[in-house]
C-alpha cells in the first residue's frame, strides 16, 4: 500500500495548519529528523491575515505510518495543529457526479489509467443516464441517481449513501447540473470540488456563452472551487482562461470552454489528491 | 503627410460598417480596382447577431484621400455605410487623462517615442500634478485640470476646451480616477478608451485587490473598453490575465495588475490608432 | 452532404492561392454575387515576400458544388490559381497513425465524439497493437503495420494502401514514432500532420524531456506541422507553450508536455479540416 | 539601512546551498527559532539529480546581521553551505550594460523608480552614446564606453573598472550586443544576467525576426540567464513567449519581441535582487 523509496524507506506527506508562531518547522523537522527522515520537498506559508501558518513536507522514514503519526501527536497537540499524514501517490478514493456534458468526465477517466491523476474512480454518478457508457468503457460502476422536481432530499440523501457505501474521499462535481443543498455541501465540506465556467464580467441567468458572447468578451475562463452552501463562492483552487474574439460563435465559446473546464479541474483534482491544497479561512493555499 | 508605399503610391485604410448583405464586397472592390488600387490586407465580419457587415481594407492607391473618397462615396451612400478613409500610419491627435498612477502614462509616451504606436500625444492632462515632470521630459504639454468637490462640471468643461484646442481625436484614460458624467461620456462616444482592472470573480468598492487577495484569486486581469454612461461597461476591446498564487501580496498584485493594465491599455490604443477596431453593437469587432 | 445554411442554400468554402495582384477579389466576389452567393465569412492575406495571395471565403449560395465550381473555373484559370471548394463542415477523412503513446488519439477521437472536429477517423494504424482497445472502443478499425528492422519499406506500401482503401484525406501522426522516408514524405505532401515537443533552447537526441529538465527550462511546448521530408522542419501550423519550474521532474515535464500537444494537435487538425490553413512557401498562412 | 518588520525586528533572508542530507531544515531552524526569529517565508528543493539542497528563508529576528550571521556560522560550516545573509528589501547596486535598444533599460529605471524593483541602478554603461539622454532623465550617470574593432580587452578592462568604482554587485546587460570575454564572463560569474530572444524553432546568424518571419514561427520568445562563456547557454532564469501569426511583419515581431524581452528581464532581476535564483548546477533553483 506504500510506495517505498529507492532504498526502501517509505514516503509520506505530511500536510498542517496551525496559528502561526516561532519554533513549529524546528518541532516539526526535529521529530522528522529523529526518526530518520530525509525530506524531500517542503513548503509552508503563513498568512499575515489570517494568522495561520500551514506547511506542507512530504519526507522518506523508515517507519510504519502509524508510528510516525505517534511521534508527530504531541508536536501536533502542543502547536493545536490541523494535520494530515498520508503515503505519498496513495490514490484517493473518488466519486465523479455528472450530467450530461462529457467532456471533464473523460478528461478524469484518461489522465487516471494514464498514470497522471493519483486517484482511484471508484464511481460515477450521474442524474442523467447519457455517460453510463463512457463510465463503463473505463470499468467504472455508474449509478443513476435522477433529480425529480421536489425530491431533491431523497436524491442526494442516495448520493450521500452511495459516499459511504463506496468509502468516498472526495467528490467531483464535473459539470453536474444540480444545486447541492446547504445540509450537503456542508456534509462534504473540503472534500468536494466543483468546475464551472467564469468569465470578465461575470453573467447571471441562462445561457452564460450566449451572453459573453453578445458582450464581446475576449477571454472565457473556467474556476474550480471546493463547494460551499454560497454558490460558485467556495474557496478557488485554479483557474485558467483561453481567449477568444468576435468572430467566436457561442458554439466556439462552449467548446473553449470545455478546454478550459477539463484541464483546470485535472489540475484541481490531482493537487487536492496529492495534498498540496490547504483550506486559509475563505482561500486556499495552494502548494504546487 | 501620407505614407507612400514603395512604388510611390500612397497607403490608405478604409474601415465601414453597414446592414449586411450581397454584393458589398464586389461593389467596394470593384471601385478600388478601377483605381488602380492593391489591396494589401482585408477583413470582413458579418455579425449574424446583429445583422451589420463590417470592412477594414488597406490599399495602396494612386490618388489623393478626397478623389478616393469622392470615388468610395455613391458606394457608400448606397449600402447605408458608416465610414472613414485615412491615411495609413498617420499618427492619431492623442490626449491622455491621468491622476497620479504612472505606469501606463509612462508606457505610452515610451511606445509612442520608440514608433511603436501610431499617436502623438499633443497634452497630458492631469487632476494632480503628479505626472507633469513626466510629461515634460517626453515634451508633452502638462495641463491640470483639478477637480474640486461639487464643481466637475467645470472640470469637464476644461477638459472638453482642451481637446477642442489640441483638435484631438482619441481620448485616453490612463488609470484617471474620475467618474466622467453621462454628458462628457456622450461627447467622448466612440473616441475615448479607459482602463480598468478587472478579477474573476468581480469585485464592487474599494481597494479591490485587497478584496482578490483576501478571496484567494489565481488570476488578475485588466480589460480596455471605449467609455460610455454605463461605467466600466463599455464595449471591451481587449483583456488579458496573469498569474498570481496565495503568496501574492495586495502589494504584489497590484505591481502585477499594473503591468497588464499597461500592455492591455497599450494594445488597445494601437488597434483603435490603426483602426482595426469597430462597433458592433454594444461589443466590437477587432481586426487584428 | 451538404450543409444547407438557414434558408436552403447550402454552405461553401473557397479557399485559393495565386500570384498577388490586382483585382483577384473583385473577380471573385462578382462570380459569387452573381451566383447570388451571401459570403458570411473572408479572409486575405498577400504575402510580400513570397508574392502570393491567399483567400478563404465562406459564401452561401442556392447552387450545387459542381455547377459553382464551373463559374469560378475561368476566374481561377485566369489568375493562375491552386483553389479548392468545398462544402462547409464536412467531415474530412482522416488516418491516425500511433506507436504506445495514447493522449493524442484519446483527445481526437474524443473531439470527433464530441462533434467538435469536421474529421471522420476512418482508421488508426499503429506499429504496435497497444491502442487498439481505444480505437475500437470508437468503432474505429484499427490496423496493425509493424516496422520491422529493414523492412520499412513494405511498412510504408502498406500505410499508403490503407490511405488509398479508405480514401484518406488527412494523415494524423499522433505521436507515431518511426520516420517516414522522403518517398512517403512527398507522397503525403500538405496532407499529413505531425506533433512534436520543443523547447527553447532545442534539444536533440534522446530523452528530450530528461535534458530539458537537466538545463532547467521555464516553458514546455509543442509544434504541429506539415510532414515534409525535411525531419520537424516542415511548414509550421501552431505551437503553444506551458510554464514548468525547477521542481517539475522529467516525468511532470512529459505529462504536461501532454497536454500541450494534445491541444496544439487538435487545433491543428481543426484547422486544415475547416480549410483555414494554406502553404505559403515554407510557411502556413492560417485564417483562424 | 534595515528594513525594521512592524514590531521593530529587522527582516533578513537567508539563502544557502549544500549536500543534500538529514538535520538540515532542523539545523538551521533551531539557530533562527533560539535567536527569537519568526519565519515568514521559506522554500526549499532537493535536487536529486545533482544531489544539492537549497533552502530560502525570511525571518524576523531581534538581532543585527553580524550576530545573526555569527550564529549561523557553526551549521553552514558544519553542513559545507555556500550562504549569504542580507536585510529584506536592501537595494541591489546594479550596473546595466546597453547599446542602442532603450526598451529594457527605460523599464528598469521605470520600475526601479516605481518602488517595484529592489535595485538600486548606480550606472548605466553605453558602447554607443544613444541611451545617454534617457539615464540622465533619471538621474542615472552614464559612461560611454566604445567597443573599437581590436580593442575589446581595454574596452572590457574600463568596464570592470566601472563596477568596482560602482561597488557593483549586479551586471544586466539590457540588449548589450557585444560578446564577452570568457575572462569577463568568469570574471562576472553569478551576478550577470543577459536577455535574449529565443524561438522555436532556434535560429542562427543575423536578423533572427526576419528567419523566424519567414519560418512562419507562431511564438515569439525571450530568455533571461546567467552570463557564462558559453555564449547564450547559461543558466536560464526565467522565460515567455507571446503569440505571433503570419501577418505579423519583422517589424511587428521585433515590437512584440522588446515587449516579451523587458519584462522577462524585469522578473529575472527583481528575483535575482531579492535572492530568489539559486545556481544549481547548470541549471537554476528560482523560489518565486
Amino acid at each position: 500500500m506504500t510506495t517505498p523509496a529507492a532504498d526502501g524507506a517509505p514516503a509520506y506527506v505530511l500536510v498542517l495548519t496551525c496559528p502561526d508562531g516561532p519554533g513549529i518547522v524546528h518541532a516539526v523537522s526535529g521529530v522528522l529528523a529523529e526518526a530518520g527522515g530525509n525530506i524531500t520537498e517542503s513548503q509552508q506559508y503563513g498568512d499575515p491575515g489570517t494568522g495561520r501558518f500551514h506547511l506542507r513536507v512530504q519526507v522518506e522514514v523508515p517507519l510504519g505510518r502509524e508510528e510516525l503519526a505517534a511521534r508527530l501527536e504531541p508536536v501536533a497537540r502542543r502547536f493545536g495543529m490541523d494535520w494530515e499524514l498520508d503515503v505519498v501517490g496513495r490514490p484517493v478514493r473518488t466519486l465523479v457526479l455528472v450530467s450530461r456534458a462529457a467532456h471533464c468526465l473523460n478528461d478524469l477517466l484518461f489522465r487516471q489509467r494514464s498514470g497522471r491523476l493519483p486517484v482511484d474512480v471508484v464511481g460515477v454518478v450521474g442524474n442523467h443516464r447519457d455517460l453510463e457508457p463512457m463510465a463503463r468503457s473505463y470499468d467504472v460502476p455508474f449509478t443513476h441517481v435522477p433529480v425529480e422536481p421536489g425530491r431533491k432530499p431523497e436524491a442526494e440523501a442516495r448520493l450521500l449513501e452511495v459516499v459511504r457505501e463506496l468509502d468516498v474521499e472526495l467528490v467531483v462535481l464535473a459539470r453536474y447540473m444540480q444545486v447541492l443543498s446547504d445540509d450537503l455541501c456542508r456534509a462534504l465540506r473540503g472534500r468536494a470540488i466543483n468546475i464551472h465556467h467564469s468569465f470578465l464580467p461575470s453573467f447571471k441567468g441562462a445561457r452564460p456563452y450566449a451572453q459573453a458572447q453578445a458582450r464581446g468578451v475576449k477571454l472565457i475562463g473556467a474556476t474550480a472551487h471546493y463547494v460551499t452552501a454560497d454558490l460558485d463562492e467556495g474557496p478557488i483552487i485554479e483557474q485558467d482562461v483561453h481567449r477568444v474574439d468576435h468572430s467566436s460563435t457561442e458554439r466556439d465559446m462552449v467548446g473553449i470552454g470545455q478546454d478550459v473546464e477539463a484541464q483546470v479541474l485535472a489540475r484541481a483534482v490531482r493537487w487536492h489528491a496529492e495534498h498540496r491544497v490547504l483550506l486559509d479561512g475563505h482561500r486556499t493555499v495552494v502548494f504546487r
